[in-house]
Order: C-alpha cells, then structure tokens, then sequence
C-alpha cells in the first residue's frame, strides 16, 4: 500500500474516536461528551492557557499530545480516574491498543505518535507534565460547569477529588490554585460532600 | 476579571461547538458529526498528511487554524457548501459571530485568534491554502465512506463535487488526486450521478 493508503486509513480508523464516551458532560449538561470532543477542548485549552504552565513549553507539542492522548481508547475504553479496579488494568490495556493502532501508519510516523503518547503517559517532561494537568482540568472543568456533574453521580467526595488531581500543580500552580476553588464551591453548593 | 477568568470564559463559551451537527456523517454512517468532533479530524490530518502540502507549511499553524476554524459556527451555524442561498449569507453571518466570540478573551489572544481565523477564511498563505484543502477532504472521505452519505442525501452530482472541491488541488496537489479517485468510485457504485 502507498504512504498515502496508510495514512488515510489510519485517519478513517480513528474517526472511532467520536464514539468512546467519557464520564464527564458537555457544560449544559444535556449529555456525555466523547473523546474526539475533549481531545479538541484539551487541544484548544493549550492554546490558550499555555502561558500558565510552571515551566515555558512548546505549546506545538502540547497541542499535539492533546490531539492523540486518547486514541489508545478506541481499544481500551475510557477508564474512570475514580474507579480502582480499572484504572489497574489501564496501562496494560492501552499498550496492547498502542500496538495495533499507531502501527496503521508508516513506520517513521507510528514511532513519532508512540513516542509522543509514551512521553504524555509518562509525565515527565515540560509539555507532558502541563498536558496532564490541563487533561485533568477538562474534568474538573466540566463536572464544576455541570453542578458536580460526575462528581456527584459517583459520589466522589472532595478529598479524592483534590488527591486525584493536586498533580495539576506540577504542570501549572495557578490552575491548581483555581481548580481547588471549583471544589470548595462544589462543597459549599452541596454538589459533593467534603469526605 | 482576571486574565485566566477571561480565559476560562471563552473555553466554557466553545464547548457548545460540541453541538453544532454538520452534513457529514460519522464514518460507520451512525449519526451526524459535529464541528467540535470534525476540528479534532482536521487537526490530525494536518499533523498527518502535512508532507502532501503543496508548499512547505508550518504544521503547528495549520493545526491551530484547525482547532479555531469553526468557532464561528457557534452564532453562525454550519452553512452547507452546496446550499447557495446559505452561502450567500455565510460571510456576514459568520463575520458578526467573529466579533463576539474572539473578544471575550483577552485583547491579545482575541487579536491572535481573529487574525489566524482571517487567514484561514482568505486561503492566500501556504497554511491558509493547506488547511482549506484539508477541511475539505475530511467531508469528501465521510462522504465516500458513508456511501455517498450527504452527497446522495441532497442529489449532489460529481460534477458539482468536483467544481466545488478543485481548489484542493492549490493546497495539496496529492489529496486532489485522492479526492478525484472518490469521485470516481462513488460514480461507478451509483451512488451519486456524473452530471
């Protein structure tokens, strides 16, 4: 097949995307949002937040690691951050998608997308650390918007809500500094209890 | 307001693009797709068939355009491309939603934005000219992969497909070939008439 075959399959195989459905809701609420949506939501946050990240980055490559974050999902689902049981099993899972889904593309080009997830899944690096915390700010942006939203249907108090993202500090302090004012308010409109 | 509330206001305000349906559908026929669901497509086939560009371009550009592209389509609506009366009004309509949206962020990322959107909607630099070859092959592969889908849907001919697709061919000469061979097959399948 020609490069160009490759491509424009690998492009009609993650038009999946817009049918993995994730916990959290559009911002009116009226239904879940799926990942190609957020991808373009987390993509469009780095644009214009970047100037809030803790180290300066190459916004170029938080958009893109944005953009492919969650490809690995078509495979392996969306795995709730507040369900234990599969968030064991999701590194395992979403390497097994990594394996057949990058690979659809010529090789230079699968190396490059796997190794831009790999660096986004690790969180180590400037952009990979702001990306994970703007990824989470997408949540707890929408189940705010959405009066607790998932928050609340799962029961999920806000002392795990503020264990399970205090790393967006890492990647940007003053996002932290705000999303620990959704959760206060979330608190005191009794959307979510403190404990 | 502070400048990240500015921030977090116009990234609220888009998530309603999540609502806006296009014509295309979504690639297994289901539904229709929406535009916020279509910009996260277009980005990645920028990052994807970047090489296919007819000029060299500078995919992080092409990318942002990508993102940005539809905002508009929140006051505006989507205009579908083989409605004349529609796209008579497209400019104005489209123009006037460009002054409220841009705008509720701060002065310099709204001047940023505008001017990115200006030139993505003029098509004269290599980006500009790229990024609209793209956004139109990601209707033209929904369309073939859905069987004609919208094309069929509204009795669209191959011979207005192609008059109103040609200028791919000044932003990636490769994807026009692509896009003709589309055609052609969607012809020979009886899924839309040659004339």
């Amino acid at each position: 097949m020609s490069r160009l075959s490759l491509q424009i399959q690998f492009l009609v195989e993650i038009d999946k995307l817009k049918q993995i459905l994730r916990q959290s809701a559009l911002m009116d609420g009226s239904r879940l949002e799926n990942d190609a949506e957020h991808s373009w939501h987390f993509a469009m946050m780095a644009m214009i937040l970047a100037e809030h990240a803790k180290e300066k980055v190459d916004v170029c490559r938080v958009v893109q690691m944005a953009l492919i974050h969650d490809i690995v999902e078509i495979d392996a689902g969306d795995t709730f951050v507040y369900d234990e049981a599969a968030m064991a099993t999701k590194t395992q899972r979403e390497a097994r998608a990594a394996e057949r889904l990058f690979p659809i593309l010529p090789p230079d080009q699968s190396a490059w997308l796997r190794a831009l997830w790999d660096e986004f899944e690790a969180g180590q690096t400037a952009e990979a650390c702001f990306a994970g915390a703007l990824d989470r700010l997408c949540g707890l942006l929408s189940n705010y918007q959405t009066q607790g939203g998932g928050w609340k249907r799962h029961g999920v108090s806000a002392e795990r809500i503020r264990a399970r993202n205090s790393h967006i500090a890492e990647g940007a302090p003053a996002l932290w500094e705000l999303a620990q004012e959704f959760i206060a308010e979330a608190v005191e409109q009794g959307w979510i209890e403190e404990a």
